[in-house]
């Protein structure tokens, strides 16, 4: 599979899309509104931009896409009667994500989402400013912008995906497993290590292009809260549980077991100090702010806390739909359509029985960057 | 039918989709590019913009969305390396269509597009500009850039298509026509002139808002070269036969009476005279040029002329392609999905008969407005 062409979340709003099963990736959205809301706007403030340029960077499709458009243009609202007198302001939004994401699904939503934005800002005595909503496909390792153009970008539980499988990383050298799990040879997690550098800084100098002076970037990955890159928590749990879906299907003669030694996901949960130092190297933004959250990593919803034994199905259930719903067309690719649903069982049952033994709260640790370009 | 939501050329690849079926359309912006590239040559010479936004309003998508942006990347090449000096430019475009357009298809295409235009400069001895696609969604008679941002405004074959059906148009006022025929009340293409002028005076009155100073804007619509508005030469026919197609499946039994007098196309062809007098009186824009061609209206390849009967049944079936893949959606919305093969078929066949009865070349109006904004 050519990861920036053809990896997507799943399309539609089927039981297994994406749009259905998206709730943690929505949880981190609400969880960093707080830090997206200083940096909008302090950009404003230093900035006053008479037309602002926002970027969603790994946007998806779905209710979060809307959601971070949403936030920006109530926090420009609620600023806009302030001394800066910014009311004039136009703002215009680029979505970006790869060709593969369902870009007709947003503009075909957008009406919807203008009507209901127009109510909720008139019920809190607001107006909104002229906004104008874009979309870009293409790989956020590359450029996507002329120089100088954007003041804001942003990116939720997109920028930990990799470009492409770890370079060098082949053959059976990660034999059993999928991503950097226990039996992993400290070898291979090198090799996730030294591409996720290689594309974060690529990320960085491709924005550093494209951001304007003084201009804002918040970036919101799914990290590790461990120095150690063997202990990503919640994430490594998942992948671990993953692999033994995988090894069941080997075991069964469903799978190849060269398939699945082959087979490694392009995912780095990194560090806050792998991050930190990334940007010192970069040289061009300075850290305003660093956060590390842990988020309940119930897929469920957070009213219903997990207790007896339906809850816990489902909530494996519902953790095995959002994976799928993030990976498929990875395995698809790989494995072929005819294992997805085992496969998605197998996880759904084992992620089950490790919630029912596990004593702590499950956690997964999202880590958000808060930028200003120096330049 | 809600037109700016609802409205859309036919999607896929198959043979009634508008990617199949849109080699008129083709040749309108192929015969109009010499005004594209003086337009965009002598903006770059007045304004040299660093970064040049350039939107495609009503872009549709295949390989006709496409060919507008070749023709931008190739003029701008070529006039890189001048005394200009223009290296450094970025060129940003904006694809723009009603929400039910197939960006998708756009986006994922763009992979190929770039590698072919890479190679195609290469062979010239030329490289192209950094320059980089998004979408954006909505009608054009609405507002859909901030204020002065965009440097050059093209759309080809998209402006005579209006808002809505005519207001005031209702019930069987048009009896027995789909647009304005033959039997059609004066009244009645009042309307239609009305809705015309007052769409576009809109039109203008939004990109002069959008477009910076100085900035130029090639619009081609299908027009009328006489001054009655009776008479819109090919197009006029072509209307006439899908009202008498629709007649015949009145007459069958197959569409009720009401259904087809309560139809009418919402595209009005407006001559030379009507636009000049429409940007008089807007006043914010300077016309440089307005050309009135005359394009061959055969939808088949220029290079095979009609001769023999299969000859001219193909050309039927072809120019029955042709209107389907731009109205299916149109049609479908009203008269329901069953009727379409049988109507479209029984267009084919008076299509093709008169064609045999005709003495004259067909020919199709096309009128290009070249502008420049004055403010």
């Amino acid at each position: 599979m050519k990861i920036d062409r053809d990896f997507h979340m799943m399309k539609g709003d089927d039981k297994f899309s994406y749009a259905k099963n998206s709730r943690i990736q929505r949880r981190a959205i609400l969880a960093t509104r707080p830090m997206v809301e200083k940096a909008v706007r302090e950009m404003c403030i230093d900035l006053h931009p008479q037309s602002m340029v926002i970027v969603d960077l790994g946007c998806s499709f779905g209710g979060n896409t809307l959601l971070f458009v949403s936030e920006v243009i109530t926090t420009i609202c609620e600023n806009r009667n302030s001394a800066l007198e910014e009311s004039t302001m136009e703002v215009q939004f680029f979505l970006n994500d790869l060709p593969g994401n369902d870009f007709n699904q947003i503009f075909q939503s957008l009406e919807q989402f203008e009507q209901l934005t127009k109510q909720h800002c008139a019920c809190r005595g607001l107006q909104p400013p002229p906004y104008y909503v874009a979309a870009l496909a293409g790989s956020f390792y590359t450029r996507l912008f002329p120089s100088n153009t954007v003041h804001f970008f942003h990116s939720s539980m997109s920028v930990m995906w990799l470009s492409q499988v770890p370079e060098n990383l082949d053959g059976s050298m990660n034999e059993g497993n999928v991503h950097i799990g226990a039996t992993t040879l400290p070898m291979v997690a090198k090799l996730y290590q030294n591409q996720f550098e290689k594309d974060f800084m690529q990320f960085l100098r491709m924005r550093c292009r494209e951001i304007v002076h003084g201009g804002r970037m918040v970036l919101t990955v799914v990290g590790r809260k461990s120095k150690d890159v063997f202990d990503a928590g919640r994430t490594t749990t998942i992948f671990e549980l993953l692999s033994q879906g995988l090894r069941t299907l080997v075991a069964e003669g469903r799978v190849e077991k060269e398939k699945l030694d082959s087979f490694n996901i392009p995912i780095y949960c990194p560090s806050v100090d792998e991050l930190k130092q990334l940007v010192w190297q970069n040289n061009l933004l300075d850290i305003s702010d660093i956060q590390l959250f842990e988020m309940d990593g119930n897929p469920m919803d957070d009213l219903e806390p997990i207790e007896g034994t339906a809850a816990t199905q489902a909530t494996g259930q519902s953790m095995s739909a959002t994976l799928r719903a993030a990976i498929e067309s990875l395995i698809a690719s790989h494995f072929g359509d005819s294992i997805l649903d085992e496969l998605f069982t197998v996880f759904a049952r084992n992620f089950t029985s490790y919630i029912e033994s596990e004593v702590e709260k499950s956690t997964i640790t999202v880590i958000t960057l808060y930028l200003q370009a120096k330049h």
